[in-house]
């Protein structure tokens, strides 16, 4: 199952607010439905973001409206996921060759996504295994950097499917992620279709899991990162860096080389997207302040493992 | 408004499961209610934990039923708090005695609860203010350490109430504290009764409040401290601790002397409380792991305020 896709001129994307209990698909035809799309998180997940804003500007170069005017509306939908904005520079870079060669682009970064998170996978999971001495790994992980989050293929869990394609998983240990509960909900449903034995606990338990040992490695995803190797990632990643780091146990990020944003010199320069409060109190009074992402210093990060190379403490560019 | 109390020979307490929504209180007849209250957190905190203790000996000794074996289940209801077991401990003492100086002790206990805490809130306060040179100070907290937690006067949002009383308090965040949200239920209520300007964040935001300068110190109750200062409280203190050592900021423990349990050398020989899973995830399959409490280790902890001292890096005994 393809995450999202291009079927027949239009975009065809598992609708994610509605799992596990449902899973349908939306057929997106226009860059409105596909901007609601991403503001209400029915897509996520910073690769998908990306391949989102190239199969956008597609649909953009085949309808009737200004490329340029739909575009800068769709890089605009979320802020925090580099991806998003370079996916679209990427397709509309060709918006001078015609519509066909605009949509074979954008068909092109959504193949190109699944063959490098799978690259990506197989490399964290080797170095992982090197580091550690062998497996089995337990893996504390956080949100969901899975195949919801890419084509069909993770991040942070392409990692994880890598080591048990290659008998070096243990168990896995999923933070819940609140308040959408991407953890929960969507890398909890992928983990027990792969057959993977894991556990929800709460966000702020991550860091006990680790402290107690339970954990080996802690592999996340990620939004943007740094050129200084700050990362930003989902809310609560953060803590677990801190907590990986007072243990001693590698901290691995998990992203394409498109989530590395050499423009942005540190994370403290990035973007974080402020959601509803309702996603935290509901309709109650209670003021509340939902940050998306938090940023995790470089300092903190053992390993960047890419499509292309594993990054550990060395220059990005 | 007390939350415990002891009136006409039998205890009255505010019903914490149904807030903020219902306010409404309980009253407990015998220790059969009385443990089942503790046990679905209608009754919880460890100074009322400790109260609560004290008055459930003192039913006993006017029921039927053999006293000690009703102390010994009421002191088994939850295993992490120490003040559950110190006040089940201080009023048996007196059994002996008769029925009516076993209550006289219970209610001892009771009464003593809020000038303790009381003199603990300007004890930590004053500490805070000459520790930051003056205020206002910006609070992180986690949980509810507040008047819900003892009988009337709180220990963490006790030093928060003192900031307030001595104009120097700033802004309150408060974590919503998973599963149970006894912050963004019970300590945005508390604070909101209070007047205290807040903003509720999900626990995993705790850490980025502290990153970003947002809060000038974390003060949080505990469950139970033992010899070597290590800190047993609600599941994602830990996480605050690891944040606010980073940032450089105090991270300040507010307890009664009676949370101190010199009997256990170090945290890791406490008996975390592991509860339900469905508080979790309801009644998805998802396999998940639901931890009550964490420890923080001593060289995290800046001080322990208490009724009778701050205790800062010195043995507790």
């Amino acid at each position: 199952m393809r995450t999202i896709d291009w079927v027949d001129g239009r975009i065809i994307a598992v609708e994610q607010t509605l799992l596990p209990e449902v899973v349908t698909t939306l057929r997106i035809d226009t860059v409105d439905q596909l901007v609601d799309a991403i503001k209400r998180l029915a897509i996520r997940g910073a690769p998908a973001l990306g391949v989102a804003g190239a199969l956008g500007v597609a649909l953009a170069a085949r309808g009737t409206g200004d490329v340029r005017v739909e575009a800068a509306r769709l890089r605009a939908a979320r802020p925090t996921a580099v991806n998003l904005a370079w996916g679209v520079d990427k397709v509309l870079a060709r918006l001078d060759d015609g519509p066909d060669a605009v949509v074979a682009e954008a068909v092109g970064v959504l193949e190109d996504d699944i063959r490098r998170n799978r690259a990506l996978g197989f490399r964290g999971a080797r170095w992982l295994v090197d580091r550690l001495g062998g497996g089995p790994v337990n893996v504390q992980t956080h949100c969901n950097a899975g195949a919801l989050a890419c084509v069909e293929w993770g991040t942070a869990l392409g990692v994880v499917r890598a080591l048990q394609e290659t008998a070096a998983l243990g168990h896995v240990y999923v933070d819940e992620t609140r308040p959408l509960l991407q953890g929960s909900r969507l890398t909890a449903w992928e983990l027990a279709r792969m057959g993977i034995a894991h556990t929800v606990v709460v966000d702020s338990a991550g860091p006990t899991v680790i402290a107690r040992g339970m954990a080996d490695a802690v592999v996340v995803g990620a939004d943007r990162i740094a050129a200084n190797g700050d990362v930003v990632n989902k809310i609560g990643t953060y803590p677990l860096a801190l907590a990986a780091a007072r243990a001693g146990i590698p901290f691995v990020v998990a992203a394409p080389e498109s989530t590395i944003d050499l423009a942005t010199p540190d994370g403290t320069l990035v973007e974080i997207e402020v959601r509803d409060p309702a996603e935290i109190v509901g309709d109650r009074a209670t003021p509340a302040l939902n940050f998306a992402f938090d940023v995790t210093p470089a300092d903190l990060v053992t390993a960047i493992v890419t499509d292309e190379r594993i990054i550990c403490g060395q220059p990005l560019g």
